[in-house]
């Protein structure tokens, strides 16, 4: 193009230069740095951040999106250029409405706030966490308003992972959703159940890992492309296009851990991995939103890897790898690795359950933002919920209200993501189907490389040039919504429990 | 202390901070990274280069500099803020002799270099180097003027390695050492030879990291402020003095790299850890010249860890380990691991003709710098000198002139560092021996903490703040020689090849 955006590309890709240093630090902070190393980390972190963001929120950035805006006004909105300066002024306008005293702030807070909540969960002691979380939750009122928005203050906060995306959106899908998983619970609980004791044998670790990577390997993250290592909560990152690693936790006592974590993992990698080689470097270069991320993750996880077709194929190489498993049948199998169980910790659930966890956070957070649940009364709110979601009472505060880091850590509008991408896995999975019916009988023969391709092509390569709004009515024709993801599972459980 | 200094230090651990980052962006391309990730990589240290660089050459800094002396002027030479006004000025005056222009050129030469380097020594090609070769020592001899020197433009170069020490005293050690090393080579060469077969049977890659974990972490590395990982060419790094890393090469049928390199990274890694923690995150927070680093690593490395007394020790441990060594008595497993033989490698060599390698290059350097050797004659100055010292002719350039990769890198003045190193190791060592005789027995019991501790006091906590030259002064109320070694290595070779 011309100088213009040429300029513009070399400052963002510094700043991208720093932001992928960083995601290194993270990185090894979780997999190899030693408890020694924890102080200095911080500060490195620190130093880091604050030059990143004092490049990014210069006015320099905004000059050069000027400039750059009118030498290449006219250029298709999918262009990589128009795209670029749409996103990346987005994201300038984002990143500076929040003033830095107020990034410091919060920074400080979330930092203690992490370090209360995980002494307070150790003690399961929901009062002990109060105090910050309701400063915390005063932060998060001030930062939608500082954000702005146009109907709900909880629109400003989900929007920061999901774009675009509003609170009554949200709240429709999922007030449609909701009876229908209770009612599909409700069903499974009354059937016959299944049997998981063999997926909760003695497992060597080594050969867990190698036969997770085998899995992993098949369906197509590139090693020469990433890498994987252990990490106590598994997660994905990634330092370029091309250089992409994932994080596993391996159970001595229980297979699925490491090998459906790795599945899980790999889905986000290969969606990193399968962006345009055009964004390398630059600020596009990365998922378009967290709900469509798990929408990667979930489909490898659960629509191929727990789907009975991909183990009549992997199931010899299963048992060839733990001759413990040598009796069991591919059906017993299957139904062991699709248990559906009511349980009290979301980041166990199953594809039935997951998203009733979510719903009752959805909930919780856009009324204590308002103001509807005070803070103090949160705890009981949480239980009395979880009771009418899943006729359970949490037995103590670790297993509800305080089990998960996110509102220690300021996350508010994060935890919807999780359930959208299950339902656009769904979704984004049927239209695969439409364009190549074929693909059970691959997966049944170890074949992913029609599937990866037409993700690749339809959804990965795209970086963060559309929203995921754009990315779903370009990819599917229609908006996010749940009939797919409820006929889905009816479908599967059926099987399963013979509804 | 003032304000002034507290200004000085804040921006000088900014930039600690970010030259840390790159350390470990450095250290993950050598241990973790994927192919795939090497152009992003490259890209990322770069930006962060040109960061810390622009930094810390800044006016800003120099001011900052000058405020601080005039604060503290008064102050203890020995004081941290002394030290840190003062080497952080000469750390400077050095930084701002070179344009960057000069240091973008050299960037881009030594990069190409390493690329031509590694493919003339794959094809054993010393005219395929030549043309790359020329160019870098035309920058070294610029690089030189640019930095200045009273006497030999030598000086110039090995003082950024050895901050103060000339070539004439280099020299003049070197002199002196040579014929009393090539006097003692042919010496071992005349005596009944060794037997080293039981060193390079198939020995387990976990058994063989897990043994050398153990002694390790006997002398007192700290695995809570440490770690350890696989990497093709070994080394140690540190994002702090409570995060340091040393890497290990494997090999399946020899137990010396992993055991022997292991130690000799430990040694270093215990230098580094050892840096007060009054100076963490400072630009003193570092071992003070590669040649006191090098004395750390080899003194652990030789000094004890192919001590018969520490053997007498762990041979119960390594039998353990590898049960195919029950037979081997101590006295042949001692021999065999202090076997002496005259070779082309120089990163293969042993004790006794290791400095060989390094006077040979050490004298070549200085020839190709004032163009008394040409840089087209230099492989065959480099094959007739190896016989005039080893009485043996390289067979070829990859086993010649084209084994090293330093040279491609632009690291003139560098290789001297590693036989001073090995001096150094004998003469603190000696020291040691007067401040505490019973360290030989202790070592013999397994006991390493005196040894430890000694060096923590005398050597390790100073960090930067004397310059080799000035800390061996301290230590030993001696300069540098190498009759001490020459007397050690004499005394060993005696027993083990009973000259």
């Amino acid at each position: 193009m011309g100088a213009n955006y040429d300029a513009l590309l070399a400052h963002l890709k510094e700043i991208t230069n720093i932001n992928n240093a960083i995601s290194l630090l993270a990185y090894d902070q979780e997999t190899s740095m030693p408890p020694g190393g924890s102080a200095a980390r911080a500060q490195q972190l620190a130093t880091l951040s604050k030059l990143g963001h004092e490049m990014f929120t210069s006015s320099q950035t905004n000059d050069l999106l000027g400039a750059a805006a009118e030498e290449i006004s006219g250029a298709d909105y999918d262009s990589d250029e128009a795209s670029m300066v749409r996103v990346v002024q987005q994201d300038y306008d984002l990143a500076t409405k929040l003033p830095s005293s107020f990034v410091a702030r919060m920074a400080e807070e979330t930092s203690l706030g992490q370090k209360t909540w995980a002494k307070a969960r150790e003690n399961s002691d929901f009062q002990a966490f109060l105090p910050a979380l309701e400063r915390i939750i005063g932060m998060m009122q001030e930062q939608a308003d500082l954000l702005g928005y146009d109907e709900h203050p909880y629109d400003a906060l989900l929007s920061q992972y999901e774009r675009g995306m509003t609170t009554a959106q949200v709240k429709s899908i999922f007030d449609a959703h909701r009876p229908k998983l209770v009612d599909l619970i409700a069903q499974v609980g009354d059937a016959q159940q299944v049997d998981d004791s063999m997926l909760k044998l003695n497992f060597d670790r080594d050969t867990q890992r190698e036969f997770a990577l085998w899995a992993v390997k098949s369906f197509g993250f590139d090693f020469e492309r990433g890498g994987q290592a252990e990490a106590v909560h598994p997660f994905c990152t990634n330092f370029s296009v091309n250089d992409v690693r994932i994080t596993t936790r391996f159970n001595d006592n229980w297979l699925n851990p490491a090998l459906f974590g790795m599945m899980h993992e790999a889905g986000h990698g290969m969606y990193e991995q399968g962006i345009g080689q055009n964004l390398e470097g630059t600020p596009l270069a990365g998922g378009t939103s967290l709900g469509v991320h798990e929408s990667q993750s979930r489909m490898w996880e659960n629509i191929v890897g727990r789907s009975k077709g991909f183990w009549s194929w992997a199931m010899p190489k299963l048992k060839d790898a733990f001759p413990q498993l040598g009796q069991v049948t591919l059906d017993d199998f299957y139904k062991a690795i699709n248990k559906v169980e009511r349980s009290f910790i979301r980041v166990e659930a199953d594809e039935a359950t997951y998203n009733l966890h979510i719903i009752l956070r959805f909930e919780l957070e856009q009324e204590l933002l308002t103001g509807a649940v005070k803070v103090a009364d949160v705890r009981d709110a949480w239980n009395d919920r979880f009771n009418a979601f899943f006729g359970l009472t949490p037995p103590d505060d670790a297993n509800g209200v305080l089990q998960d880091i996110h509102w220690s850590a300021g996350l508010f509008g994060y935890f919807a993501t999780y359930a959208l991408g299950n339902l656009l896995s769904v979704q984004y999975y049927n239209q695969v189907l439409k364009d190549h019916p074929s693909i059970p009988d691959e997966i049944a023969q170890g074949k992913f490389d029609t599937l990866l391709t037409w993700l690749n092509t339809n959804i990965h390569q795209h970086g963060r040039k559309f929203t995921g709004t754009e990315l779903t009515r370009r990819v599917t024709g229609e908006d996010i919504q749940s009939d797919s993801y409820i006929a889905y599972l009816t479908d599967k459980f059926n099987g399963v429990y013979g509804l």
